[in-house]
């Protein structure tokens, strides 16, 4: 095979590791030097293809590189596109192709969750469908940790320590202040329609009645009269009442909970924020006072607490997909099979991107406690060692020392314009 | 001087590292067999000192004192309450004698802020005023920052290592996803009426244009026009936008912002929240999409982003509260004194606690930039030194391994009840 170029790019709401997966890919690829020539990375994603807005990473040295495996957000860009199908929107297509002839490319890297592991798919049909040969491996990516067929999602561990360590804490300060003054404190996560990090928040408690008391998840509807009842319980058991919520919860009616109405002085719907809502009905039904928190970005960014476990994974399904792509393997993701529980034992699968795209992985039925506010020892076998190890980042003048790349741009070739 | 007993008690809003000042006092009373007997410690503050609940801290073992340092939260528990002065409100006072004679008390420190300063104030009064001699010491702690003479507030040191890490992670989220989706985040801060924890959000920034883009504190008066315009500024020269402010920001009637009356669709007014009516308002005004964070208690509880140097001051003070006791000193406060900025170099003297009670310091003039959205050298100066040094918990199982104390009762002496 002749010696060709790799494209590779960041998609979708950013983690805490997804640059660590980067570094696999780039320092894969150069130890390749007879099947791969330059790594170019698209600004901003598949935009950056379209546009022709490549990044030479060739002008970033071993240790910027290396230093991505520390550095949170994503180091390329990314972005929130979605390509339509090479039917309908064919025009797209012939545009990736001009490029990629332009830059001779020949392997497609694409690093996202459900929605970007369906531009992979779309771009790995190249081939059969427009003639032009490309290797397309996916490379999973998602806080949410809603891929299917993967055991985690490469950010998802970081941001499960993240949560569960945030809350231990915070549930120490609660129980600090109970006696004369906050009762209730609750944690609003991240996770429209699954409730992984909800659940994850559970592994915070070591001991019945440790916080976090309720979860909401969103795979289980609100039901305001039942969960007054679990806080006033939790309230009498222990004088406070710790709660992690997803954003994504919802309402009987099917409509999140979070898009109930909250209107400010300026006349505005109020963006968000479904912990504020729960501390203000429980205020106002129980007349205790109540704190919440909605750390958002915080929460998926917080390299300073990844989990070594996911590092180690988001880096090797970064090495895994160069090694699919140059033993000609098309169309697929790397995925981490669970080998064992304890001691945690993983290895790397092919996984087809067409049975990877657009699958949504909600919380299995059997991780989610009888009552609906709690998660199963099912659930907490599966959680626990996803988050183990510490992998600091290096700290200069007390923050931590995050790489910014150079990210040098490689001279355009096509001549026209793409408007995305 | 005959062997007397100690009491130590923590009060307040909690703090990181509030318990590494505990740690201090024990080890040290420990080491002064000869003049302190036993160390108890009132549960949730003075409150405990009211009711004869007292903790009798010589259960503890060497191993759990020192697991104090590492554990966030309050470890005896913590209050919000103040005593009335000893004129207007005798029978508190009479009451902490008899439970002082009682238990043969001769030693009292009190950990905490401002309010919690005024209380040992007033203990302290007790040998002049009631005839009953005590040797009362304060302890700073308060995230805060706004206690008089002491160079900072123990706590405060780990919060701002907290808000500047956060913020310079979120900030590499935005900049990744600001091409195709959120251009402003905004991060709030505790903080109702000093903007020291919103100034800490300066040290993320490290190069011109670096995030935060905006500060809004408390002593700034928040002019909606002016701000707007600043906001475009940023999303014109940077194409996003990261702002830092403090919950209590105010309007020029000199109303919390976070009261301009959110409702929710329970009808409820909002519970706080300036970040999402920030948030409301940018995306009104100039239809970009924003993302907002609240931490809450997870800002003052992140032990596990703790600073080293703040954890070193919070176990001094600690210390030296003790040996000023034992030394025979009455009515003083450990107090840092900064001999340099770089290298950083302190020691501890003792602040009368008549200048140290009820005294709000709150961010100097020169510390706020002229246009009043940022900050100065100055200010950088004074930050930069307390953030500096990780100090990381113990782990076990992926998590931070926090000790709960056994917290046994002291049995009652006292015949009465007393109520709070």
């Amino acid at each position: 095979m002749a010696l060709k170029n790799a494209f590779y790019a960041q998609s979708g709401g950013v983690s805490a590791v997804i640059n660590a997966s980067a570094c696999g890919v780039v320092q894969t690829a150069r130890q390749h030097p007879e099947q791969i020539g330059q790594v170019y990375a698209g600004r901003n994603g598949i935009i950056g293809a379209l546009t022709e807005d490549l990044i030479d990473t060739s002008f970033e040295s071993e240790a910027a590189i290396a230093a991505l495996k520390h550095t949170p957000g994503a180091a390329f860009g990314s972005c929130r596109y979605k390509l339509g199908s090479i039917h309908e929107d064919r025009a797209q297509y012939e545009r990736l192709i001009a490029m990629f002839r332009a830059h001779d490319i020949g392997f497609f890297f694409y690093n996202g969750g459900g929605d970007s592991q369906d531009t992979a798919y779309k771009v790995s049909q190249l081939g059969a469908e427009l003639g032009y040969p490309i290797a397309c491996v996916g490379i999973p990516k998602t806080m949410d940790n809603d891929l299917p067929i993967t055991d985690c999602s490469p950010g998802f561990g970081s941001v499960a320590k993240y949560v569960a360590t945030s809350l231990r804490e915070a549930a120490l300060d609660l129980a600090a202040m109970s006696r004369t003054s906050t009762k209730v404190f609750t944690l609003e996560v991240m996770g429209r329609h699954a409730g992984w990090t909800t659940a994850a928040c559970a592994l915070a408690a070591e001991h019945e009645g440790d916080a976090p008391h309720i979860l909401l998840f969103p795979e289980v509807t609100f039901d305001e009269g039942r969960f007054i009842g679990k806080v006033e319980e939790a309230l009498e058991r222990y004088d406070q009442c710790v709660i992690a919520v997803s954003e994504g919860v919802k309402r009987p009616d099917g409509e999140f909970l979070s898009a109930s109405g909250l209107k400010d002085s300026f006349g505005h719907a109020q963006l968000g924020g479904v912990a504020p809502l729960i501390s203000n009905l429980i205020g106002a039904k129980l007349g205790c006072k109540c704190h919440w928190a909605v750390p958002d970005y915080l929460l998926r960014s917080a390299r300073h607490i990844a989990s070594e476990t996911d590092l180690q994974q988001a880096y090797r399904v970064g090495r895994a997909a160069v090694e699919f792509a140059i033993g000609g393997r098309n169309a697929v993701m790397p995925a981490i099979r669970r080998l064992s529980d304890a001691p945690y034992r993983w290895d790397i699968i092919a996984a087809p991107l067409a049975e990877v795209a657009n699958q949504e992985k909600l919380l299995p039925a059997d991780f989610i406690s009888a009552d609906g506010f709690g998660v199963t020892e099912a659930a907490r076998r599966y959680l626990a060692p996803l988050i183990v190890g510490e992998a600091y980042p290096p700290f200069k003048n007390g923050l931590p020392d995050y790489v910014k790349l150079r990210n040098v741009s490689v001279p355009k070739k096509l001549t026209t314009d793409f408007a995305v």
